[in-house]
């Protein structure tokens, strides 16, 4: 993707979180080149601790010395301050949208998946799977009606709900790994299922989507030692 | 405060709210006229549950028969549709940091006061205090930044995040009063404490406070209910 000349810019994350690929795929969507920062979030650096006091916590966006936290937040900031396709939606009401339901993906939905990877019983499974599907059933309703029979909930490029929820596909793909279960279930979730597809191969985020084995190794181990057991749950 | 022609706008709310007050002050900031629905939240109304059927909670801002749920996010579409002094700053940089700190209060500090509120023994309390009157720590250094020597986190008049926090001043005053110990003090906290008088004496919020001696015992009614207590604990 052809990069314009950009300013100062710079994000700190770490390529296994879902929210720092929130300001990336904003920053490529407006085609402005930008420094990526891997954290070691076992040992935080510096600039990472300065940058984020509150939180301490990535992603942080750096734009010409002056932080910005809070995925989303950093989403607006780059529309706002960068030209290129916009982002948010340019209708006032359409925008509130947006905005509630990238509130819901973070506030209601993706606890359900980690819920559904942390699960130990069957019965803890079932219980976070209907929670990750039936959680999605709002979207699934809302894309008709927000994407207006085009391809993103932003309509024709992706837009800020895309990101929101996009974002947490790479997880998404290795919970069902992990648990043996299909969330977006082709049939019971067609427009999440076909939205999915298109996300994932959309230039501005291809490159920036996790390798599904190489997170599901990552996710094995991050489970294994949350859990304090001495080996990861076995795939299915 | 003279009010202009306004559009069909209705908040569905309740006055013991403090996220309530935040569509109520925006939409006084640009005198638009409005209609206050006072929902009974034992028992929502048809319209409510239509027009949040996500959450089913205020408040809901429901204009030209299209409503917007979430507080913040109300507070965003009355300063994006209406005309009248800016809500959010002009600056894209700002407009994020006033995002991150609204966001702040909500997820990080409104919590402490719940816990203060709802505290039993004098150690919990004493704990939920730290956390109540530390959690303000961090705005009352960012009160400097943002207001430049001004009096409102929005400068010269109320924006944002003034909101955000502002809103939560008549559950804070009543915690105070519940708990029998001071959250805003003079001496630790002299910018949120000006502040938080020049809030309150504003304009577009004044009519809006509620009456502290009624809200404490809607508190104490409530608190007895959610504790299945017989009598609510009394006032110190």
């Amino acid at each position: 993707m052809a990069k314009a000349v950009a300013s100062d810019v710079k994000v700190l994350g770490s390529w296994t979180s879902p929210v720092v690929m929130r300001p990336r795929i904003a920053l490529n969507i407006k085609s402005v080149d930008y420094e990526f920062l891997q954290e070691d979030l076992g040992s935080k650096s510096e600039l990472l601790l300065k940058s984020n006091p509150v939180y301490k916590k990535v992603p942080v966006l750096i734009h010409n010395d002056k932080p910005v936290s809070e995925s989303m937040i950093i989403v607006q900031y780059v529309d706002e301050t960068f030209t290129g396709p916009s982002i948010l939606p340019a209708d006032a009401y359409e925008r509130a949208l947006a905005r509630f339901w990238a509130v819901y993906v973070d506030d209601k939905w993706f606890g359900s998946l980690r819920e559904l990877a942390a699960g130990k019983t069957d019965a803890e499974k079932a219980t976070a799977l209907e929670g990750a599907t039936s959680g999605l059933a709002p979207l699934e309703e809302a894309f008709e009606k927000l994407s207006k029979g085009k391809g993103f909930f932003g309509g024709d490029t992706i837009g800020y709900l895309d990101i929101a929820l996009g974002s947490c596909l790479g997880w998404l793909r290795v919970t069902e790994k992990l648990s043996g279960m299909s969330i977006i279930d082709e049939t019971k979730l067609p427009n999440i299922y076909a939205w999915s597809e298109r996300f994932c191969s959309d230039p501005a985020v291809k490159e920036l989507m996790p390798d599904t084995e190489k997170l599901f190794e990552f996710a094995k181990t991050l489970f294994a030692k949350m859990s304090g057991a001495a080996a990861a749950p076995p795939p299915k």
